[in-house]
């Protein structure tokens, strides 16, 4: 089989460490990249990925020439969160003969946040013969994926409590914003309102993810975000948070079912939680027979996962029937070597 | 869809666990039980798995009879744990008709203790079209699907270090046998090399799967077992162990890649491991991009689980292709729901 042709779209933080990680590997050529910033028209994708040789290959602004151009295969999609931002950049790509990874973390389970996009892609996916997944640490894999892999060793599940404790401290600006990182708890409220503070984005997909494939029916979904205050002094790489102050947010979600509240998340996303004695992992407790407590410390770090996540599922997704897929209906997840020729050749997962 | 007519062949501790597992399941029909004791030639199922219920199914020691008699279309499979003891039953079971689930602890991946045997498994199996999977805790999950699972948040994985840690205390006397309890050091090391025993049966089976799902050349496996002996008197439910004398086996495996030993499993099987510190546990420590150090404490239950495996399997099984397959190749594993018809209703995993 020939090599894998991918189009990068999205060239920050997530997608040039897509890039970087695929440059390396038998069996992909990087043939395109999709920038956002017009600074980015004509430079080679080699140099805007950091590679130590150039690609040949020049970025562009315009999805469609660039996807045209490219005559690609596979568009690793990482560009933003919500499937009503993406819903049309999928189409696109779709319509020119690409299957689509994107870690749009909606996109994990496109129906939890509306039926009639998610139809839409389906649809458009069988009409091009292309598959499309959604995936990322979280939703994607910690809160959906690996709490069912966990299952697998249970003959009934009655609940399930999952919690993912992870250390804003080396993030950016953006990611202070939108946990309310350095606010009062007055602001942090106002933010909340305004939709500036928004929490984890992930909840209702991975709650769908894992209450689907266990076969219950979801009544309703709580969440809440509270503000994490600080007690002591906390610092970030971009922020230092006086006592009093906001060090994150406390975003919790629970699923009911028959009445009683089955599938607890929860998510507090904070700066230096260690200063005061708040370990950091991820933990997914089941009841049921029997019950598991798993823990991971600390906690698998976000980016690395999300481009970790986006590169392994790639022959998955080429070999996967057409149409809008998701983690569950894929073959076990696992890392894909550094030569996935042998991978492409052969038949089935 | 019609419900899924099950026979079970072999009806002890495992078997017939599958089968008051299943029994309860809408969706699923008790259709044949095979039983090893004479004894129970004629029984009703309902009543030699205990249930409150008779099935009005007899069970029969002449495999080919209940087989053809039953009709059915799954063989969960719990009789023996080597390829060359189970080959001529999952033959048998395919020329009749059956997909076979093995917790037979080499089926799981059956290259692993000879190819002839595996090839010609799979070449029945795509002659009769149908499909054959070895599961269970171990092999099956814990030292394999479940590592696999936890490198798919990897970028890059250079070594595996994983470990279980379980309790044999509730065991009977066969489990301790195969695992010296309660021998002096000298009839540990007379134990081994008569072959009476026999430490963890999996460890080649659990390597090969790792291995080949991330690419890794197998250059060579090597294992060992070494006399647990007791600092201190241990109890289990059918033996005591005065200080001095075995108390378990402490069987590994090391698999060497390019002449590093990438890939080890300590599985100590042992009475009563905590009466001298050691927790109980699952334990994989994953060295790569990033680090994943996970922990599930105490360990899943290897009776329960290798039952919850095999059930769980069943619908995944069913849509697979036809010929022999493994558990990185299925689709991620999940707990069963009660009612599997929408399940068996539904296209693809």
């Amino acid at each position: 089989m020939q090599d894998v042709r991918v189009v990068l779209w999205g060239l920050g933080a997530m997608g040039g460490g897509i890039g970087r990680a695929l440059a390396g590997r038998q069996g992909v050529q990087l043939v395109g990249g999709i920038a956002g910033r017009p600074e980015r028209e004509g430079q080679d994708l080699g140099q805007v990925l950091g590679l130590e040789q150039p690609l040949d290959v020049a970025c562009g602004t315009d999805a469609e020439t660039v996807l045209r151009q490219a005559a690609g295969r596979m568009l690793m999609h990482a560009t933003r969160s919500t499937v009503a931002e993406v819903e049309q950049e999928i189409l696109l790509a779709l319509d020119l003969g690409y299957d689509v990874i994107s870690i749009a973390e909606e996109m994990a389970y496109p129906a939890a946040s509306g039926g009639a996009a998610a139809a839409r892609i389906h649809r458009r996916a069988l009409e091009r013969g292309r598959t499309v997944l959604g995936t990322g640490i979280n939703p994607g894999f910690i809160l959906d994926s690996l709490i069912l892999a966990l299952t697998a060793a249970c003959l009934e599940v009655s609940s399930i409590h999952a919690r993912r404790v992870n250390n804003l401290a080396p993030f950016g600006p953006t990611v202070m914003r939108s946990q309310g990182v350095g606010t009062t708890p007055e602001e942090f409220e106002r933010g909340l309102e305004s939709g500036e503070i928004v929490g984890h984005v992930g909840f209702p997909e991975s709650i769908r993810l894992v209450a689907g494939a266990l076969g219950w029916q979801v009544e309703r979904i709580e969440q809440s975000r509270e503000p994490i205050i600080a007690t002591r002094q906390r610092r970030g790489q971009h922020i230092t948070v006086p006592a009093g102050r906001v060090a994150g947010c406390n975003h919790t979600a629970r699923c009911y079912v028959e009445g009683r509240p089955v599938l607890i998340m929860e998510h507090p996303q904070q700066i230096e939680p260690e200063a005061e004695g708040t370990d950091t992992g991820d933990f997914i407790s089941i009841k049921g027979t029997p019950d598991i407590d798993m823990a991971i410390r600390p906690e698998i770090p976000g980016g690395l996962g999300t481009i970790a996540l986006a590169c392994n599922m790639l022959v998955a997704v080429l070999k996967a029937p057409p149409g809008l897929t998701t983690m569950p209906q894929l073959p076990l997840p696992r890392a894909l070597p550094a030569d996935i020729r042998q991978l492409l050749a052969a038949d089935g997962g």
